[in-house]
């Protein structure tokens, strides 16, 4: 069994890696971190762990933690990237679910962040976790920064057309949407459920920081410039996340629904669906899946792109223990089988 | 007093009129058909009503609806055809919240909506009842095609910068979220709340009804072919439309906040937000009112304009009391200046 | 035109006095205090009030309140205690939307609120402001004090009974439901819509503030010692006030339905529905109604009142209205006679 | 591995069943009816099963049937009855997760249902399936009825009160709550996340098929006769049940929270949470389990009990594999050990 340390546990994401690992057969959560809720029991802050957890709170203790085989932070930006490089001096590995080592340019990345980045040695060394893109050097990683949630649907989206170079890298579009588990635990008055249900919104749309992220991703696989607007919106659910995308294709004769079942077809966790199909978040609620439909409308030049996940699983949670397990040598899917939950 | 009737009056269109109706100080409802509910009070199917209306379904008359003053039909697609045309013969004013008399191209209509139209010369003689758009020509027509949900949200987000010649239009794209209360009160599996909440899909990728009607919309404010990729989407909520809008700029020295609250500086309805705004739909639950805001991120050559209305009111039956009080030379926004219901 | 005031407006009974009070005919909103908000436009807060007022919000000054003819209090319990004495000295009319003038016995509100009263004289004086209840004492009263969600929607479902002298009023027990606005507009992780929506749940179980409310208005109207298990729950939804509650009847040849109805007869905004109608929150969503059934299950000696209200219209600040209405000598339904939204 | 057949595959419950079966490692599911779906993809209605399941939906065969090691019946009542005298005479197990076989006097069951019982002699060869109450006749029984997911959280919540005589058990009360997926996935206006979202009512309340079940259990634990009066509501949300319960003590000596505790602490799917807990139904979203508080509010005469479970699972699917793992005499917990989904 590897022992598995968690910093930053009250919070979604890190709630939603103990659901997950509650039943994984290779690892034991040995260590949870929050200053917060410090001498708690995580059952009393999430009840549906009671019965399987007995586990409290405690402070981040560095030598406590270097007794994990791997540590996942589930922190805001700015914790990990002090914390983590004596993690990984000491031979831990590392899966960062925040955005401390996500982009490479850390001047933009401090424009983003609004804060110096304090060990750029480190983001040098971490990989981007979209295992579905990067899985080699994933297995080799001893930190991994874990894709942000509009990213992961986003890029894989679009990854397939870019790579074949059927489409204008110039002038896309993603107009993505996401449950409110998206903006965190935090008690601000914008995600209350009087705020937020019965009601559709968009937010960042001047910037958001999943921008550069995404650009970065892309621009890996084309050499021609990317230019790509943008804009989140928020939807009165709690999970899930629907990217629809916008592209001009420069290569009319392509077979979009070919190209994607080819480019996906040995992967588990992605799953083409047949042409006409229309993903519903609901579909991968609770599930590390992400689903994709192609479309070319009246058949013009524009291609639209649906993807969906579940932001707490494959955007977040499950995908950061998809990444443990290529780290650790494991099954890919290990404790991740289960399905979506609906209704 | 004006007499008022209402053809179809057991969907939620025909409900929310009477809703908005009830204390409208000019108008009195004196009829209101079902053929499925003949006999029933109106407050059996919609206690809300209780108290205020004695009103019982009945089926349609033609002697009965001729003695009206102005009649709403409220009817799927293919009734108001075959009804409307007596009614008009006979003096009657007619707002159609259907589809019947919206496209000009009747061949074109057909195709969309699957049968052929039966009365193409009352299409001829019908206005497209968008009033802030049309008011001068509604004031004098007998029969008005009240728009759709998407194309009246759509079309007020776009069309300032048509007119102003600021964007190419030969790639728009709106890419528009719906409450799922524009599925009508059908009981359908896909509208029930297990398989409509806590999820979030596109539909009508392929080609939805809207977008023809958008299209004619817009090209008639432009010389310059038209080009529009639409996308609905539908969100977990029971009212509100947000359309996110796309374009390119081709002349970026345009003040684009100016150049919208220009526009629409003399509409009561149409609220153009302050720079940076993000409007809710929420903001306009149960009222009359479109908002609007504009971006152009990053201060690249593309512009997103966010405009949000509910589907009910102003996308439906709120715009058709805004064309009856302009056909019948009332105050325009008599009986529609209930505000937005938050939270 | 009467001038009216209120205190501590951003929240959701502030609101929704400035909805319901946009389209009253007799009285303007002149002065709107927030000491956290000062300064900023109301329709900052809420858009959906854009262009229909241009309030600021100010900090309470006694000499600019003094002023208005009368002023309400949409205050936590505290604050009204210690600002009301002067206007109420100064002739100034009021209406306390919260707790502090409810309880007469300033002892036992001291136990449940967690502070001593320091105004208890003007408790004394204050009305207790159901209408249907006080009528008369509301008309002459200077300070009425409005009553709570639960309470409201509870004595008028009880209140019948007991007056009657039908059920044994030792055993009665109200099992009332509540959307989560009931909480306030506060940041508080429990109202958060991840936290609220898609969940069910009791609270206040061992004692809620509103129990001794709503035992002293029942016991108003029996000789004997009123006995009350009240329990409250969170129903995932915005607006709207359910209790269900239970007696035992101790004489079993009485009409409920008739009782019900011959008490209300004349009360505009009471609807006693049809025998067999199960009320839904919903039919009084925005509007200032309560609905009841009543039920004698398999002809037992058990009866079941069922009663509806939205929990900020006749909970709050549409009741508040309504007495402002009654205080001023205006048509009691001034201003109130919007239907529920439905959907 | 076992082999297992679905009678009844398209609602909710079968979808549930598939759901949960696909990660149990004993048994495969090899053949699931329904008629009106014949030939389809299972994933074709449910995409969340997409790469998991290929089966096809075909036509009740008993000799197919009879292939099996056991049978779940997720049908209407009024089919089982008739399909399943012949699996179980042909050595074949089964699990009915509708009422045909729960109800032990099938005039009473007659009443309820609305037509006569043709097969009672099975009724009497039937074990009701609440394995915490019935374990040990369940091990052995061939054919089990699978308790309503209103009589399992309420049962578990009044029988540890009622089998230690603390209480009165002529005077129980059980107002109940449940998601809209308790009402199936049937094509219904009430459904409809028009209708039944943001709003709350109360249904059944002259009578809900529900009440003799509970009735039933409850008397098989106390030899005085029980009276109950049962009101279930409809919650705005898509699963769980939350039953309240009240009662009057007899015994008010009695420890309630140590009564619970004892009862339970060998039960892996019941959890008495600590005194002054309140159980969110969220807490057991996706998982077997049922959450319980008890309250003597006031220190008074009255007992309330909060029950809490996912109505489809330990309410119905979840609880039928729990039957299931007994008669196949494996672990009982096996395939049912994810946890609740929060949030």
């Amino acid at each position: 069994m590897y022992k598995i340390g968690i910093v930053g546990g009250t919070g979604y994401t890190g709630a939603e890696l103990l659901r997950l690992l509650a039943n994984h057969p290779q690892v034991d959560v040995v260590a949870i971190t929050s200053r917060s809720e410090e001498g708690k029991l995580v059952s009393d802050i999430y009840p549906s762990l009671r019965g399987h957890y007995n586990l409290r709170f405690t402070t981040p203790s560095v030598d406590e933690l270097a007794q994990c085989d791997l540590v996942f932070f589930a922190t805001p930006h700015g914790v990990a990237m002090d914390q983590v490089p004596e993690l990984i001096d000491r031979g831990v590995k590392v899966v960062d679910l925040g955005a401390d080592f996500r982009i490479k340019d850390t001047v933009e990345w401090a424009k983003w962040y609004g804060m110096d980045h304090r060990t750029p040695d480190y983001v040098a060394k971490a990989v981007y976790g979209l295992p579905e893109i990067n899985r080699d050097v994933i297995k080799t990683a001893q930190l991994v920064a874990n894709p942000g949630c509009y990213p992961t649907a986003t890029q894989l989206g679009l990854i397939p057309l870019l790579e074949a170079g059927v489409i204008d890298p110039a002038h896309l579009i993603a107009d993505a949407k996401s449950g409110v588990s998206g903006a965190g635990r935090g008690a601000n008055v914008g995600s209350l459920l009087c705020e937020a249900s019965e009601s559709f919104k968009a937010y960042g749309v001047a910037g958001h920081r999943h921008l550069p992220e995404i650009k970065q991703g892309l621009q890996a696989v084309t050499d021609t410039p990317v230019g790509l607007t943008f804009v989140p919106h928020l939807v009165p659910m709690i999970r899930g996340i629907h990217s629809t995308m916008y592209a001009t294709l420069i290569d009319t004769s392509i077979d979009l629904q070919n190209l994607f079942e080819e480019r996906y077809k040995d992967e588990f966790f992605v799953d083409v669906m047949p042409a006409g199909s229309l993903p519903e978040t609901r579909s991968t609620k609770g599930a590390n899946f992400c689903r994709i439909a192609v479309y070319r409308p009246q058949g013009g030049d524009k291609v639209v792109v649906l993807s969906v996940i579940d932001n707490l699983v494959k955007g977040a949670s499950g995908q950061a223990i998809q990444n443990m397990n290529i780290m650790l040598d494991l099954p890919e899917n290990m404790g991740l089988t289960a399905l979506g939950m609906m209704p």
